[in-house]
């Protein structure tokens, strides 16, 4: 299942069938109405990480101990966005399957949809918890329903209400706001305060995880399509990943949306690699082997 | 039809009755397979503009003197391609129905087909000059019909063999090469040697002109997704497109493929701009103007 | 008024007579000693505007239900600083004298003095609030008295002591110190602290204020011709200029100093343009419709 | 003499008394009405000249054995083109009283007129050879006649009609063009044809020799405010100003227009240089020592 | 002793025997096993400190009042390491027998080890305080010992346990960090508390101080090889820098790791500056004039 | 022998013992004085070869269809040259001795050493071809004698006098043109022409053939650390190499001097995959298979 040439995440690179997580790269910005290049993230991402060590500090674990399988990027067809979310559908349900963790490296925020689906159906009664600058809760998008500015929106179809936990939120369409407040979603602005309690709350409930890396405040995460100005700290979204994923019963995750066109000095790339191994530490993938 | 806050190209800025050639922009890069950025071309095109001269001491006009109206951007819908080429169609058969002649900037070199759509619907005879490093001649490219890399592959489905004229091409998959041979194109590789024959040749034929900029060797436009060493000067381009442009009977023309996120001094805008001037003024639509 | 070809910030597109707050850009970085490029600030800010939101989630307010018009850029000649000023005295003079008020995108910071004469000279009890990194006090500047380095000594030769209020100042020469601690000006070292109260001590009174957006850290805000280390967070900025915006009674504003080239990432300019719109809406156009 | 802090071009090291060359910067782009960044060309031209061999391959010289002295940077002041005209004035007669030859590293291109006052002062039937892509003929720029689009008009006013020799031109308003077609000026459009008869028809007389760069085609030279396609080659240029500064007598000379913030790779900065060593090396300072 | 055709750093100017402090470049940057550069960090230091003010408004200070030579970077060969550390020795050997204090600009972190070298020789009880992301204490890299990843262990060798002392630290291999804990070294991590409790330990006793800037948020600080996502502010910094130079008795000390080819906005330049001037200031060089 | 987690060359994928040529990479710029950078070469050429296309009309020829292997980067440690050579030597000394031709992607020139020690072991009678903007025949370099700029003559040192080919040599200290012509190599100065007679002069002789490709003018490739105007075209190059593959007795080759840190557009990576690309269909692996 490894695509030939692909480097792997660092230290990610133990048999499929030995591990219990399982990473993969969905490099598709179709929809980006803005700037495009998030079709570079997963492997600028893979390609940094070896700028990284493999030992945490934070959490004293090392990625060397865990059993972490990178099976590459899809190969994805832009042109054509259903093909796209079926193909990144297709990959996230064989690892559920095999009854493993799916990890998607984006590409876009529409990729979650993909991956999302595939995690509802195995596990119908799955939450959403949603790191992000944007709301991501539109109807349409330039007269389109599949586009990264609706993603949350299409996530909600399939779930609906009061399933999908919203943090760090400081842009929107005015009426995202007022549909959210209709109690659609739960919405925190602009932190990541109300976490503890909601984790809380989702005890024994399987959870997706999805984590727009645009939640950062620009300085630290220049390289983005869509920089908003007033965004959380690495620290305040590495202690909340890094909660959120030893905490809750997580069945399946994403980390989207770096674009390396626009990371000139390399820096979103470095704090991307770093969320990701602060993520797969606190999932601490070796005592989930089956 | 002008769109709201919209720069003109330089000196663009005349009435639409009163214009014989009008300029649209389709900033569309959905189908890049490989780096992604041409939808900023059309704006960067006209922005760059004013650092230019209205006036061509090659060709001793200006665009002062000529009957232009730049109509702005056509708003494209990333995600759908089928729709992007149809709004790409009906601005370009809305301008045609009015004899004027339709001068789109690209954008990927996708966007041709709506414009050759439309051309094509109105001179059944129309013949195409193809200028590009690439042959664009694959039945399909990662199982998409609609991509960048098939784009006069799907303009022959339109006027069939013996009517497209290609020059510069210097990239390509073998059995695009090989499949041109059989008669279906005429294939000129790596200059544009033959272009008088065939203008000649196409004496009285509406002709529809389309240029892919990396033609130029990636020295002089590097500004672009798919640089192909060994390509043609700006004065060798210079010349075939004002050859073309007032030898020709030019009924609609395109030019494309620039991506500013790769012209980071900027002179692959300015030698877009150039390249646009100069047709402009070959076009010279004073004359033309009914 | 309008000029031709230019693209208004995001929903200020009313009509002139309708609106209470008219924008214009003053291109202008003729005195920057050491790195220009805030002459493309105005056109920047007013682009990357549509990577924005209308909406604010922090003030619930949207510029799409505001009284607003943008009119453009002057068209300012280099080399000659009396001309130049003059150009942005007539424009500002203009807008108050049609009791709107003008909102100017700069440019380096002495444009502001051409804006502030005309608000002084409508307004004698003007007051001056000033957020900077620097104290912009000299008296002169490698010999010349109109200078970015000098724009606030030359509004203090305007209307003398005690009526200038500097935040957030942390870099000049000893002297400008020395003499704005004798009484010449409110000086504020590193941040925004006080605020509260000499906007309580300006109650009734016109007031100017300018920003020069270099009070921002670095980290948040690199696009500036003279980085200084130890800023404001944009969180800070945000809140203060909302806090002025609301509290006081605004004659005349600016924000000046993103240099586009230096921002090669955007975040500078969405930085900048998030600071325009949340300055905007606080100034809440509709109610000072005449 | 010598600017405190200042690097020398390469080798250049030598006292002023033994040198019959001096260099000196004038960075100044105060007029720049596009894109500014010339004032930084002096300072790389001599910082990246460490990159290059002192020794010429093409002319078998080598500037260690030559008798030339950098006097650094003139300290201009900008916002006052006359008074940073008057200074560049004073350094370059400074040197012409003392016998030897001022060689300035601009800038943009106005700086030659400060120059050229004082090398026509002491030689008043100086001849003036003109390297550009522009005309500069304008009478003004925006109203203002001091401006580096009419610097070469200015010179005219000096020396009159048929004792300026341009050659590259390839960018201008149409009235430049027939104003020089009038008998103004000698104007060889797009290449340096020509320059061997100019040369022989100068014998004898004394010659300022001006290069502003953006002669050369921007895929050689990107590094400048307004990149013009279609320029010559490297080789070309080389070739014309080693044959001016050798055919000619030479009294006074610049090199103009490199602007560091637009040349990323560092290219342009080579490129100038060499140009500079070129020169420096056919001027043969040896032997016109006093 | 002052290389020729050096800028010095704002203000150190002054005559080598006058001087208490000693600034000196070692553009060295062989061992760096990602992104290399920092070669260019001492010049873009010197080159850009005329962006800053001489005076700190934090200490009320002013560089023009102090007594400080800067003597110009080693010419280092690369590609010998040996001799390149051997070289660094001798200038700081050379300047603690004039009883003056080395103050080093980096290069990479290596360059320590000389300096440190020549210090512990003449103050055999020295004592390191080491600000740094990284702990560089491994024994040995790719089969180096002579490594930028194992300089503090180096520096171990010679001083023994108990005598280094690390803040900052978040970056390591795991057996490292249980190396320290091991009673090898003192380390604080992630920030500098506790800094006071060791500067008031170390009373009377000599200390070198080493300053790797990547200590930095990446955010402040993206011009280095290593970054390092959560760092310490610009603030933390620049007291925890000034309290140690003015309660320790510092008798060298060095800035590294500023790596200009990854500083496209400048900013981190401009931090190192500006570092360096309060290092500067808080050691108050003029009392310590022989 | 494949190194884990790399890329190959597009299509350079067969197995190690049907293959007849072998890439490695030798990722090092330890010696590089002026900008470090070419040690990420062999992965950028490897990552954007998929930009190309596996066919060439050249030479109507296709990777698809030839027997290649790319064994991936050596990791080699910085700060130890005579260790880094050795490494080298061994992975050319290995594939030679399985009786295949190793073909290395640099890295900087000093590369070239280490494989051409094992090409002169096994072949005593071996002769170089050297295309390059530098003569590289330095006895020492800043007392070094193991540096880029020595690397042909510490090759002169193993096979003596008039066995080294040099063409399109444009750089250089005076004194190496000289011990050139002493009859020490054959060098052609600015260009390739000769290279048809030194081809038919060495038939039936083995040559090792080294490509620095700063041979090329820094228009048609700026990504190299020491840019030198005047160089040649990429079809003049392209030509070379070509004739060369097919005319020689290729037993080994490089192609060095790629610095991808200053080829922002990508450019210059391009222009090295299209020259490597070439050269394997010129070498047909496939005939040679044993």
């Amino acid at each position: 299942m490894l695509n030939k040439n692909t480097e792997t995440f660092i230290c990610c690179d133990r048999d499929y069938n030995d591990s219990s997580v399982v990473l993969f790269g969905a490099p598709f910005d179709g929809t980006a109405s803005f700037r495009p290049g998030t079709r570079f993230g997963p492997s600028a991402i893979r390609h940094e990480s070896y700028g990284l060590e493999s030992y945490s500090p934070y959490q004293d674990g090392d990625l060397a101990d865990m059993a972490i399988f990178d099976s590459g990027d899809l190969e994805l067809c832009f042109g054509n966005t259903n093909k796209v979310l079926d193909n990144i559908y297709q990959r996230a349900a064989t690892i559920l399957n095999d009854n493993k963790l799916p990890f998607m490296l984006g590409g876009e925020h529409l990729v979650t949809l993909g991956a999302f689906r595939a995690a509802a159906e195995k596990y119908p009664d799955v939450r959403l918890i949603h790191f992000d600058a944007h709301t991501d809760l539109r109807q349409e998008y330039l007269g389109e329903t599949l586009s990264h500015a609706s993603v949350i929106r299409r996530c909600h179809d399939i779930i609906g209400d009061g399933k999908i936990f919203q943090f760090g939120i400081r842009s929107g369409d005015k009426s995202e706001f007022v549909w959210s407040r209709e109690g659609h979603t739960y919405l925190r602005m602009f932190d990541t305060k109300g976490l503890t309690d909601v984790i809380h709350s989702l005890s024994g409930l399987p959870v997706y995880l999805t984590v727009d890396l645009d939640i950062l405040d620009p300085a630290v995460f220049p390289g983005t399509g869509t920089p908003e100005a007033g965004g959380i700290s690495f620290d305040e979204l590495r202690r909340a990943v890094t909660q959120a994923c030893k905490g809750c019963k997580i069945v399946a995750c994403d980390v989207t949306e770096l674009s390396p066109p626009y990371d000139i000095s390399g820096v979103s790339t470095a704090v991307a690699g770093k969320i990701v191994r602060e993520m797969l530490i606190a999932l601490n993938p070796i005592i989930r082997r089956p």
